[in-house]
């Protein structure tokens, strides 16, 4: 890696940090500055505008999303086993000071059209894709039944993940987590059962 | 009603459809006074602060989804057909200009104590609550059945639509409510089936 490249990638680890706390509109090229140290110029000249900024955190979030919570589980073997490691790797991830960041930032770049909410959905799409195959693959491992829906085992599974963090960071429920692990558990059982 | 609270009740109803659009945040008194042709010193007047009105605006929210979700729904027979309702009539809440209010308001007050996110955590406590009552409901009416969790129906309800909204608006998947009435069949047929 080329010490150009170095830099950019330590800014872009800090910028992610700060973003999945103060949100993506919060990060700008001055606080940037303030956590790392470095001037506002040099900031600038790494990613000329707030707006390069915000797509390059965006992106830096799905990489390691996609390190943290995708590569593990594919060490796991296919199927179920899995589907469960997806699960468990996608709630640490929200358990970080802030939560998910994809979450926060969603709500953030909704109504924003541009860039930085293009690479957000993207790497949204992304990770239903690959919660679909994980489901796909469980299919073809007859660990789920052979009439799965694997789309609408992914968005039922994200919707879990969703009420998740809403359960547990905004109402602040205890049993949040309990009320996930049941989700899931309740998801799982359906998956399995031959239906008809 | 007195005349005063007609004035304050017709400027919520005008702050409230505002707030769906540019969040909660950016409903400024400023911004107010050019919507409702009031002057600033008037609103202040009704609210006294910005924060004030960002309490009596989630309240406003709260009041218009009583009477656009819960109230038709308790017209229903007890039961199944009243969970239906409640779902179809949320589904309809959610397709407003700016999309459901609080699923916006709560991302953006989410990491900012204060009176206004404690008022939009009450709402959203009642909300479940009163799913988890019209789940109990359908037990008592054995629609649905006895060793049924009615907070575990109404935490996965929820997450159903979570997950439509994301699908849906940020997304923007064409198949979005399609998927979300999938989830809700499977919700229904899983809670009329006795486990075990």
């Amino acid at each position: 890696m080329a010490k150009g490249e170095a830099t950019r990638q330590a800014i872009l680890a800090r910028a992610f940090e700060v973003a999945n706390v103060v949100g993506v509109s919060g990060l700008t090229i001055g606080r940037l500055a303030e956590t790392t140290g470095l001037s506002k110029s040099g900031l600038f000249a790494h990613f000329g505008s707030k707006e390069a900024l915000e797509v390059a955190v965006v992106e830096e979030a799905a990489r390691q999303f996609v390190q943290d919570v995708m590569v593990p589980a594919l060490r796991q073997p296919r199927g179920e086993p899995r589907v469960k490691a997806l699960f468990e790797r996608w709630l640490a991830w929200g358990d970080r000071p802030g939560g998910c960041f994809f979450v926060g930032a969603s709500a953030e770049l909704d109504d924003r059209p541009g860039p930085p909410r293009d690479a957000l959905v993207q790497a949204s799409k992304d990770w239903v894709d690959a919660l679909a195959t994980a489901a796909r693959i469980a299919v073809l491992e007859r660990h789920f039944r052979d009439d799965l829906d694997p789309e609408q085992f992914a968005f039922e599974l994200y919707g879990i993940m969703m009420a998740s963090h809403t359960f547990g960071r905004f109402l602040r429920q205890p049993d949040a987590r309990a009320r996930t692990r049941g989700a899931f558990d309740r998801l799982l059982a359906d998956a399995r059962t031959r239906h008809r």
